[in-house]
Formats: C-alpha cells, sequence, structure tokens
C-alpha cells in the first residue's frame, strides 16, 4: 500500500460546490504513480527508456462523501495484479479526519508505443511483483 | 438513445498522443446533459427551479479503442433507471467509422441542496421515465 | 474572422458557480481549430504531416462577464499575424444576447519535432495569409 | 514572494510530449492559495466565512521553457496589489535547476457573493498588506 496527499484545487470544484467526480480519477494516477516510483520503477522512465505504456483500458470509482475545495485528500493505492500485459491497481482516497471518500480501480494494459500489448519485462514485473 | 458528438479537444490529449481516459467522463456528461434537455427537463433549470441535483455515487468505462485529437465522437446514451432518488446512465462512445471507443455507465443521487437524498419529483420521474 | 460556438460543461464550472477562467484558454483553441480548419491546413494535419508544432509562448484574457453552465458561447477567433516562426491569434467570447464574455490573444512559435522554432513553410503561411 | 511546489500530471500533458499551457493558470491558482494561507487568510474560508470573492478578471502569462511530466516545478508567487476591489498577483514558475518555466499575472475583483464588485474588509488588506 502507497500513500500520497493532495488538495482539492480550486478548477476541480464545480457549481455543486464539491469536487467533480472526473478528478477522481487524476487523483487514482498521482497514487499509482507515487506507488510505482516506491517501486523503484518511475512511470516516466518506463515510457521514456523502456518504451512501456500503461494505457488504462477499464476505470471505476464508487463516490462516497464529497471533497471540498482545500481539503487534503490521503490516497491509498494498492497494486493488485501485474502479469502478461496485465496491470491493475485499487484505490481508496480519504480525509484526514478517515472518512472514506472514494474507492475505485484502474486496470491498465501493458503496450509498446504503437499500443500493441506486450507482457511486462521481466525486471519490471519483478519489481512491481514484491510489491 | 440519445446521441450527441463532441470533437476530441488537444488539452484532453496526454503524451501517449491520445485523448486521457478521464476526459470520457466529461463526454458521458456531455451525453446525458442532451438527453434530459430533450426529455424536456434541462439539468440546469432542475438545478436551479426545482433545486435537485444529481451527483454522480458510481462511475465506470471500458476504453476499447484510442480517440485522437480532432476526432468527431458520437456519445450515444440511454437512460436505464430513474425511480426513487437513483438515476442511470449508459453510453457508448464511437468515432465516425461505426468503431467503438468505450462504453460506461454512471449512478446518480437525486439529492437536494444540502445534499441529502431525495426522491425525483414525479413529474421529473415521469419526463425521464418516457424516455 | 472565423466563428464557432461551444456549451459550457459542467466539469468547467467552479463552486463560485461560474465557468473557470482556465477553460477560455481551451475555448481560444477551438477557436483557432476552425479557423485554421477553414483555412485549408488543419492543425492536426499540420502536425502530423509537415511536423509543424504552434506552442503557445504567451497568453492573456480578460474576463469581463461570468459564463454560466450550459450556456452557448460564440468564440470569434482572428489571425492578426503569421510571418516568420510566429503566428497570433485574437479571441472574443460572446453569448447568445451578444455581450461580451471575455477577449484575449495568443502567441504562437512555429517549431519543428524537437521543439526548435522555424520559419512556416510557405504554403502554411499563404493559406494563413489568406484570412 | 510565497513559494510552493507541484508535480506535472500525466493528464496535464499534451499530445506535444509537454503541460499544456492552460494547466499554468491552474498552478498560478496554487500559487496565491498557499500565499493566502500564508497571509493568515485561506481563500476558502474568506468564501465560507466572509463572503468575499476574488475571481479573475485578467490573466496572461508568458511561456519560456517546456514543462514536462513528473518534473517538480516551483511556483513562487508575489502579491503585488490589495487595495479597493482589486488585487493582482505575478508568478514566476521554474524547475528544480532554477530555470524559468513561465511567468505570469492575475488580476481579481473582490467581490460579493453576487458578484457585485465590492471594498475588500480593512483587516483582509491589512493582512495582505504585510506581505
Amino acid at each position: 500500500m502507497s500513500e500520497t496527499t493532495t488538495r482539492v484545487r480550486y478548477p476541480e470544484t464545480d457549481r455543486m460546490g464539491i469536487a467533480h467526480h472526473t478528478h477522481f480519477f487524476t487523483w487514482f494516477e498521482l497514487g499509482r504513480t507515487e506507488l510505482m516510483r516506491e517501486a523503484g520503477c518511475a512511470y516516466g522512465e518506463l515510457e521514456d527508456n523502456e518504451r512501456v505504456f500503461f494505457p488504462v483500458i477499464e476505470a471505476g470509482a464508487v463516490f462516497k462523501s464529497p471533497a471540498r475545495y482545500d481539503e487534503v485528500l490521503t490516497i491509498g493505492t494498492r497494486l493488485v495484479r501485474a502479469e502478461g500485459a496485465r496491470v491493475r491497481f485499487e484505490y481508496a482516497i480519504s480525509r484526514s479526519d478517515g472518512t472514506l471518500v472514494a474507492t475505485g480501480f484502474t486496470e491498465h494494459a501493458s503496450c509498446d508505443e504503437a499500443g500493441k500489448p506486450i507482457r511486462m519485462p521481466a525486471s519490471l514485473a519483478a519489481r512491481l511483483g514484491t510489491r
């Protein structure tokens, strides 16, 4: 489980006065970015050096409690699968008093530059697999 | 089934060269906005005049084919449920040659201004129910 | 002068109940995209086929009147300069009753793939110059 | 001068491979949010408790060097004017090696809930004036 935090930005709020749901998927991305960095395979380097890409092929979220402007949110991220050409992360976003704000998942294909699914390099799977 | 179109905007693309998955949830919103307008209950008027709000409480999508800059996408939206304090829409986004780009759903609570779930006004359910 | 329209999207609003100012720069982009398409040099093809890029090097806007959810805005775009390695557009956004919502400009460098400034191909300058 | 940092998020990049210019205006907002918090007048509390709003009425930026995915950027913010019903901030964004990435400004009106310009409360001007 990796944890990182973000503050709700003003343009992430909508006229309902709460964070718009689309931004939770951006926050999920912050979560997996930090998890991968901690696992020793920063995603940017993966793309730049190994030409491996993890496009999202499925995503879902349950929104349990509204997030408000300037709130600090904690994004907990767990890698639940990394094998073959598939990677799956699960997320739980909570506020500082522990209230659960949202849960979600993303499923990724491991692809080459042209978008063709490829098995992850063994070294990458190993580093992720240690999570 | 309601249909509307949108073009992929430049800032909706990412460094992978394709539309970032978060924007599909915005496009779903365009779809249900038009469906509700066609059903005679424009969402903005619902909020402004009837003080009824439809926050998203669950959302999911399957991304089947990348969407590229300046492509025209067709968003097909279907209302699958509108009863009590719950509304559910389903979406299919495709490009002009008919290829399916993504499918998805959103589940909404019917709430008052304070975010408290309330049964939809009967007139609203009736208008939506005719879809 | 090229004209195109857009509707204010829900996630483009903020908790002040109006469209967040950042989105006006996205709307300006919609405006120049259509101007360039009408001039016979669709920007996507410019990037893909001629490997010419127009990154924004300066931008500014004056916000005169708030834009609200679901409003139809008209984006008027004018190309004011296209010579050497520089292109400049000016914009005026108004609502359907004619009220001016915002004005602005963007200044672009003409660059190659590596981000190095290059003179625009003569054919491109000619097509833009006819505006 | 207040300083805060942010990392370039994946969806903030575009198909040119760099951060899209619209996001710099969001980063400016992060800068003034922290400056105001440090000055003892957190902007959220200003809106919620004092019903004072600072909509952006003018904004501009010069983009000097591209920002890339996952880069840490430092946002330096300076309050240059806070008098009557006007507030002006200036910004300089740089990367960790000191390179200047962008500069910019935002001009704000001090408004009430209805969007009517009002003189800032004296206590607020005093707190901001100490910057």
